[in-house]
């Protein structure tokens, strides 16, 4: 994989003046052809030469208009970021449509020192490796453009930097400590490095292989890849919409749903209702306390038909727990700037820190229930959100994660007997739109969209629950049990 | 102050019944009209009863729609937090238009705290107050509805608790180790939470103070409190623009403005610049590593004429810089979301963390260069933004913070000069836009906005540079030099 990176390939300083003019131009032009297109562009930028890395970042920020080059360095976790999935800030930097970001540090990097220190396993090494190739392909999916470079330094080359630094200290090189270190293991590094570059050489992104034995050769290499791509993409349309793989199972309104099930008729009385509520709500205070000290986060998501009673379930939650332990976070059409990121993107930045809980009313299930029905997401981009969805909840849950999610389940009838009460309700602007009556209409395939959703986002690591809410009661004290066990279970005994 | 809420207020449960149903369809409603409104609500609930607080904001939240409630606690910082100015944090939760959010936990009890057990001194004591009046003086000019709540426990009532607690062990009761401490020293916290009360005490947003002996009287009270300051607001029109103070000094065009002084003749020969720019460039590489090393974090404000040469400046600082150090954030035009905001909130949101430069390409600025000239400030924004800036960019200084400002002058006939060379350069997207002759026909008003700026934002503490920039050498040395001078005072001797 990296032998044509062994070649020796320079560029003369005269080969390299001559180029260097145009390239600029055509860089800075491509930046603000950028600027008014509709895909972001993330370039990623790292490999076994890490003053390399930085000395090219540098360059290209200096080459291109540095006003619109987003620089991220990811270097040791803050505080603030080890309270969070470990994707969260990868996610939480990307770049808008119009937007073009560079990655940079501890992408790839970080994590095969670790495995090579063993700091962290075979396990974790591959469920890292398995994320990062998610993470680039849910980008280039929804669009984006995914430039990925690696700078590698033939080891004789290597060699010869590390002794001088050796002889002299480091001062006048910029290799340190870290890549001292790495140079002592080249043999191992380059095996995991390619394991890597292999397992996220996805089609839509695949890794470019630059020698950076000389700086020139290096940095006329990288720009002239970076503009490359971006021209072509500036240049062509994006690829149709391609239709849907041919292992995908088939979608038919089956005789029934997983709706059918759910038995509407289950209820309880209130005198019960209110003895279980109060000592649910009790024993939910204790177990959010306890999730506090130790750190342990939750995220529940809350779906289910208009006027299902979600928020009554959701107060019952809040009510039981101190303000600092919890926040609700109410999901409604994205914002301009939400539009601007994948999708998944707003959801990734209110993923609660250590030890809080996140109430999810209406969540990233919009994408597979509402954008599906409403034709607001063409088919290919809901038809892949199940797997996004599911890698994303599958990081939540490796990294400790409560994750509860109930599906508030009425009939038709019962949702018209709702919407009339409401008619005559006090609170004047829960009043009926039309709107509602149009979403009713379309129950059946409402209830089709979810029949996918919760056969294909269902497992073992983030069942869904289908909580019967004709009763209110039933559905609160339900929910009420459902969080409380699962916290239990992930904390231990009470 | 306190006397009010010593009289041993109390509702009775027939009384709360009675009152309870209709204020919560009240809450909710004006709750859904603020969400078509354009002011945002900040609720701050503070008090010495500090357990009270953490029942009363549960209890907000359970009587509203708690979707639409922000509650933020601000416990002890975060080290992300600690990596920034102290009011950071208070400025980036802030609600946007349409929105509410209740502040609570660290607002003004923690300082308090602070200065009883010493760990500040009078002076910082004091600063801060000053800022907090200030923050809220800010987001009421600029419409905010600021509710302001202190829930006061008598003596007598804070004393029969804690001795509950001392005698049974603080399991059963909400008081911490904290309250015990503060009840201890009950007779120095009255007379501290007073002067702040007092000194924060403005006319648009007062304090209310709330006897928390009886939680029904306390939570109908503060219900009822935000729920007449939202109804009140929402009823009338805010007040008409107030006209200019009579102490505000009058603005005319003098004879010569702070720009007339200005050398543009000043130029530097290549040779002496190519040497002096090397030396600068590692002289300032030398200093940001030294600044990360430190902690010390600057600033960079870059303003200047169109095509004054802002972004080739930018370009020497950043070749010579580490890229982890340095971020360059342009500004342009303010989003929707920011919009829905106080102007300075995306400023805020660009400080840098401690170590760290950001170099501001166009910045708060524009709120009196061309927002005023182009009137898309009212005037009495505008001129409120001096004091704004001045107090926003004091706390940086006061923190730490290298701050420098740029303006890069240049005269009409060098900017035409310019504007026609573009028109032949091969960044085609630097081609003149319409816009940029409307700008040039402006030059007299924006001078004098200059003018403006320089003399009421320019002091010992972040002084103005104006820079010749008729010869780019010559600015680009300058604006060079003088950042490394300002780091290496910050640093101390190189």
């Amino acid at each position: 994989m990296f032998e044509a990176a062994e070649v020796g390939s320079a560029v003369s300083k005269e080969e390299f003046e001559a180029w260097l003019p145009q390239l600029r131009v055509d860089l800075v032009n491509a930046q603000y052809d950028l600027r008014e297109a509709d895909f972001p562009v993330l370039v990623i930028l790292v490999g076994d030469d890490r003053p390399g890395v930085s000395e090219a970042v540098n360059r290209l920020n200096e080459w291109m208009d540095a006003r619109y080059v987003q620089t991220r360095v990811f270097g040791a976790p803050t505080d603030e970021q080890l309270q969070h999935p470990r994707f969260w800030r990868y996610w939480g930097a990307l770049p808008g449509r119009g937007e073009l970001a560079i990655y940079t540090g501890d992408w790839v990097l970080g994590t095969i020192g670790e495995r090579l220190w063993d700091v962290i396993d075979e396990k974790e090494f591959e469920r890292r490796i398995r994320h990062m190739e998610r993470f680039e392909q849910a980008l280039s999916d929804a669009g984006a453009l995914v430039v990925k470079l690696w700078l590698h330094l033939p080891k004789k080359e290597f060699k010869k930097r590390v002794k001088k630094v050796r002889k002299n200290g480091e001062d006048g090189s910029r290799l340190d400590a870290i890549d001292l270190r790495l140079f002592d293991a080249y043999d191992e590094v380059l095996p995991l490095a390619e394991h890597t570059l292999r397992k996220t050489d996805a089609g839509g992104s695949p890794w470019q292989i630059v020698e950076s034995t000389d700086a020139r050769h290096r940095d006329l290499t990288l720009a002239t890849a970076i503009l490359e791509a971006l021209r072509t993409r500036l240049e062509q349309p994006p690829p149709p919409d391609p239709p849907p793989a041919a292992a995908e199972p088939s979608v038919r309104t089956p005789a029934a749903t997983v709706l059918t099930g759910v038995d509407l008729e289950a209820s309880l009385p209130r005198p019960e209702y209110q003895k279980e509520r109060d000592a649910l709500q009790a024993r939910l205070r204790r177990l959010t306390l306890r999730a506090r000290e130790e750190g342990v986060s939750s995220v529940l998501v809350l779906e289910g038909w208009d006027a299902a009673g979600k928020g009554g379930v959701i107060r019952r939650l809040s009510q039981a727990m101190d303000v600092q332990d919890y926040r609700i976070v109410p999901v409604g059409a994205p914002s301009e700037e939400e539009l601007r990121h994948h999708y998944l993107w707003r959801f990734w930045r209110q993923i609660p820190r250590r030890g809080r809980m996140h109430i999810f009313d209406r969540s990233w299930y919009g994408r597979v229930l509402v954008e599906r029905v409403e034709k607001l997401a063409r088919e290919s981009e809901w038809r892949r959100a199940y797997a996004e969805i599911n890698d994303f909840e599958e990081q939540l849950v490796e990294e400790g994660f409560v994750l509860a999610k109930f599906w508030l389940h009425i009939d038709p009838d019962e949702q018209s007997h709702r919407f009339q009460e409401r008619e005559h309700t006090p609170y004047k602007k829960y009043k009926i739109t039309g709107e509602d009556y149009r979403n009713r209409a379309r129950w059946e395939s409402y209830e089709q969209a979810i029949h996918d959703m919760v056969t294909r986002t269902s497992s073992e690591l983030a069942p869904w629950q289908l909580v019967p809410a004709t009763d209110k009661r039933f559905a609160r004290v339900e929910v009420l049990r459902t969080v409380c066990d699962r916290l239990s279970r992930r904390l231990g005994e009470e």
